[in-house]
């Protein structure tokens, strides 16, 4: 019988604990379909004696996740402590130095630091797996990373965090408001206390960063990354969308342009037809375009511990099958530097929507003001509704055909200038 | 510099020659990727002098699959000749038994003779690559085998077939009939000449019998497979289905059940809102239900020079990387015995169109031939158009809730014997 291959788990949240259970669970299972036994031998966490629900007697425990890290006992050291520098950092750096494979969750950590993480995994001949970083138990990492080998891709682009899609999803279903939506999910464990990281684009941006990496052969680059969050999404704009054909998705995208790799985590249009405008509630998804393969998606569920363990247990087996992949896709030392298109010279189509004063003369006003920027506009929808009759203003929804972004800025802040519209323009980007 | 990874192509179709041409234009990204060379060095088809397009100079020129299978200047051959018997499965044979990796995208051969081919490739400690074989761009083998290695799957199901799904899809939105569409879709080549393999469900019923393997850990095992082709989905099912918020899709399905596993193949009722529904033409998609990770759909090109080549150097990708995973999921000396579950012991809702004659006592011998069966209806849908009238009928479209299709199919023969409708009744099954 082969050595089984032994495991050491740091950090025994909801994903750790699940972890631990599943590997004793389906440690069978796993040794039949990787060709050897699997085992876990360490365990770190915070407070020893807290009922998890679980029984780790057979684990030796470690009160410093550091030392686990460095223990000759494991083979591969889970990192599930979190956040993107301190204990986490210091223990995966042990753990590889110590040529520990390494498995991790972290997408903080990775998009902060897994340029030299992928170096030194590659320096220690170990493997850092990571599948369970972007989309949880969706296969996005060794998708791109092996299966699309050949292709070189030409955009990215998915819906990467659940509670943002749950809020807009229920948002249009329900016809509630963004705050209301939010303090529901909230009370239903669908998002956190303080929920900025998520709603706020930041947490899909570090998902992004890692999937744009493994796209484009490129260094993790998670600084660049213009991020847009939720907070803004109007009913009106979800309704206004509905009736042009769209739906709205905080989505996170990755193209590369002549200028350079756009990275961008925003609110989007698209079309309802399409299969990423399906995708409800909780569920991530990822669009690949590949240059060779066309079009792939992938959906599924991008969160909670059952599917974050099923994806950090498809990469022990990996290792348990004696497979090492370079992490990056590529030797971390040939990514090539990221150069960042700006935002200003995105083309695309645009959602605008505007509050005009009900005058003579605003609409001409706001038309010449497109047309100064070379906008063409592919849809113009009028709505008044009675309190706007009482306010004395219209709700105006224009869909611009592909323009300059820099071009819809100007035009929006000549409008803003001009006096037509009694607030800030909203808008919202369309990708198709 | 590492030895470079030696490639030999049997068969040069559509796919053979993009994979040819494809290992000379993307060689250098392939070799960044998997840290090894890859090259083509030998090929072999039937007419030698054929323009295809390609310069295959480079590449030593074989009269004969089998002498490339064997020569020694190749480490991985490629078998795109086609067909489960003859000349496939020989050069296939050879090549595994003189220790060549061997990557094939012959569904057909691997649902006949894929046990004994993993078991081959096993003992002579190669690779079997067959992503290609099943969804051709989608990377349904690996999720299966390597990234939901720590689930047990309880289903699989999916759109295995581009051609029936264009069909199907065209049948719907263009309100055309079967035939039609099929006459149309070979014109444009999206149907061969002869289009019996695939609108008879036995393309899809091989991917499947593939799928099932990896899936459950049995045997491959497709003489097992109960399958209905989309010859017989008329016009007025896919209108009845419309109106009760279902589409119809041609659907090979695997599921664990008590009394063993069911493989079948047929047209199936699925919801609109469901993901599957929405894949549209000739678009794959594939859902595994894993225990742990829950529901995953993966979508994408299905067939086609392109996406089959995609596929076929995800595979060479591997091998150059030192990856060699068991082929089927687990040794095949320790896949289980394949025990087929009975298709009159299936339970699951039924679609259900009978043409009526038009007269006093019809409907409630239907509805008492039905309960006889203890069948009960969800929906009970009845449609009279001119047509109808002149002829005297009246269609009439059930949907029961779960029962067991023995029992549907007693009712159905019992209301046929009674008189009460004019021809054999529809009968399409409701997947959820």
């Amino acid at each position: 019988m082969t050595n089984s291959l032994k495991i050491g788990v740091a950090g025994l949240g909801t994903v750790g604990v699940e972890v631990a259970r599943l590997l004793a669970e389906k440690g069978p299972l796993l040794a039949a379909r990787s060709g050897r036994p699997v085992e876990l031998v360490g365990v770190s966490a915070r407070d020893r004696n807290k009922d998890r629900g679980i029984d780790l007697s057979n684990a030796t425990w470690f009160d410093d996740a550091l030392a686990l890290a460095r223990d000759p006992s494991i083979d591969v050291f889970v990192e599930l402590i979190g956040g993107e520098d301190g204990i986490a950092l210091a223990s995966v750096t042990e753990a590889l130095g110590a040529r520990k494979h390494v498995i991790t969750a972290n997408k903080a950590l990775l998009a902060r630091h897994g340029n030299e993480l992928a170096q030194s995994a590659e320096d220690n001949m170990v493997s850092l797996g990571f599948e369970a970083a972007v989309a949880g138990g969706i296969p996005i990492i060794k998708t791109i990373r092996e299966s699309l080998a050949a292709n070189c891709v030409t955009r990215v682009f998915g819906i990467l965090n659940g509670t943002c899609n749950y809020i807009l999803t229920r948002m249009e279903k329900e016809d509630l408001s963004f705050e209301a939506v939010l303090k529901d999910a909230q009370n239903l464990g669908y998002a956190e206390a303080d929920p900025t990281f998520d709603i706020g684009g930041h947490d899909t941006a570090h998902k992004l960063a890692i999937l744009t990496s493994l796209a484009f052969g490129t260094r993790i680059n998670s600084d660049s990354i213009y991020v847009e969050g939720i907070e803004a999404v109007a009913t009106a704009d979800i309704k206004a969308a509905d009736n042009l054909g769209y739906r709205i998705k905080l989505l996170g995208v990755a193209v590369a342009t002549d200028s350079g790799i756009e990275q961008r985590v925003h609110p989007t249009l698209v079309e309802k037809s399409s299969q990423i405008a399906q995708i409800d509630g909780v569920t991530n998804a990822v669009v690949i375009d590949g240059d060779i393969v066309g079009e792939i998606l992938l959906a599924g569920p991008g969160a909670g511990g059952s599917a974050t363990a099923s994806a950090i247990l498809g990469d022990v087996a990996d290792i348990a099958a004696g497979t090492i992949r370079t992490p990056l896709g590529r030797p971390a030392a040939e990514l090539k530097q990221y150069q960042n298109a700006r935002m200003r010279a995105h083309e695309g189509g645009y959602f605008i929507r505007l509050n005009v004063y009900d005058r003579p003369g605003a609409f001409a006003a706001i038309a010449s003001r497109m047309a100064e920027q070379d906008i063409s506009l592919e849809h113009i929808l009028q709505h008044q509704d009675d309190q706007d009759v009482v306010s004395g203003r219209q709700s105006v929804t224009l869909v611009t055909h592909e323009t300059l972004e820099e071009n819809v800025r100007m035009a929006l802040a000549a409008i803003r200038e001009d006096g037509h519209i009694d607030n800030q323009p909203q808008m919202i980007r369309i990708e198709r």
